[in-house]
């Protein structure tokens, strides 16, 4: 029985969780949840995530909520095939992979979230981009990305020298802010801005994410 | 060599690294950091956290930031003494762990965080209290809590019928909580409320408890 994702593609807290499938080479089926209509605030979708949001999971009989949490699933899981998300054979490896992965949660998807916000969905609703708001949360960002900047500059990925879910937990939401006039708060940080050439070219992330156009 | 923690007894996020090591009953040694001087800010401390923020935890080779992040590490080192704080042997129920310790991370913490913040810090600084900020936070706050009140009628813990980092994650911020006017928050909910009793009861809770005061 192939894993169920409810959730649409273009959600970054979806598409979190089909990038971790795909470096994982796992079969899913993604079954569309009607936002539009609200089907996500409603029974039954309630009882796949009682606070109403997408993604929820079922894995025969584990079901589960929290776009992290469920990566978190999948990579124990299938720990031994695909790309080996957590580093969990070696204890000072994973515990840098949670340390970063909590940073992304933390520290870095707050003020991105923010801007995204501003730029793409206020539009949507009819309402004008605050640029003061903008302009606060870019600030945090940057301050965000300057720690990256040297991070990066001494490892090739966050945690290490693996890919690892706390670089693939950051990819969904980049994916739109590359499209938006700000990203040279990654273009203009080397290594930062090579760190996103790598992880965004890889086939799955370009696999995924061909299906994040607005 | 005993663990070191870098932090302050009083800061929710050292509290919560203290929780689990009491829970494990390692020994370890709490290393002051002045955060009144702006230590936290200055190099050395910056190469423990370059968030420059508490706490940052020492055990032998490893260096960790993040109080979340320093707990699994904690509980899956130690897997096999004291409380089972992951559930790791099981990977429904370890899913179930991550899955409420995203919530807490990801929904309770930010609005009872705010709420803490205009109560207990504002005053500190010559500020007001904002009422309205308040309100708006206790209203979220309320919300995920009609969520946890369901979810505590079905089990005991939030991730089950054992207690886990799931629950342990909740009580440092909890502890300020209750002792404000908002507090019926909790006591309200019968399910969450008894939940409360239990987890804040527990020996390990009320030995680094009592160094909260303010
Ligand atoms: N922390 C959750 C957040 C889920 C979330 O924010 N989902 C959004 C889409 S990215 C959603 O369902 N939005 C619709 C709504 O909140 O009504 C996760 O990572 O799964
Ligand atoms: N996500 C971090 C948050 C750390 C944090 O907010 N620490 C606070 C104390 S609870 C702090 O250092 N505040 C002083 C400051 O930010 O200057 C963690 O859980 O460790």
């Amino acid at each position: 029985m192939a894993i169920k994702v409810h959730g649409i593609a273009l959600s970054t807290c979806t598409a979190r969780v089909l990038l971790c499938l795909h470096e994982k080479g796992l079969d899913y089926e993604l079954l569309p949840v009607d936002l539009a209509s609200g089907a996500h605030k409603q029974h039954p979708y309630l009882s796949l995530n009682p606070f109403g949001q997408v993604p929820a999971l079922q894995d025969g009989e584990v079901s589960l909520f929290e776009s992290r949490a469920i990566n978190r699933y999948l990579a124990r899981k299938h720990k031994d095939i695909g790309t080996d998300l957590l580093r969990s054979s070696s204890l000072s490896e994973s515990a840098l992979v949670d340390t970063w992965m909590e940073v992304e949660a933390q520290r870095f998807y707050c003020p991105i979230g923010t801007v995204i916000h501003q730029i793409f969905v206020n539009p949507l609703r009819g309402i004008a981009p605050d640029e003061q708001v903008i302009e606060a949360e870019m600030n945090k960002l940057g301050k965000v990305l300057d720690v990256y900047e040297e991070r990066l500059s001494k490892s090739k990925y966050l945690a290490g020298e693996s890919y690892s879910l706390a670089d693939l937990h950051h990819i969904p939401i980049l994916v739109y802010f590359m499209r938006t006039a700000k990203a040279d708060a990654i273009t203009s940080r080397p290594h930062v801005s090579a760190w996103w050439d790598d992880i965004s070219s890889r086939p799955t992330t370009v696999e995924v994410t061909a299906n994040m156009m607005l």
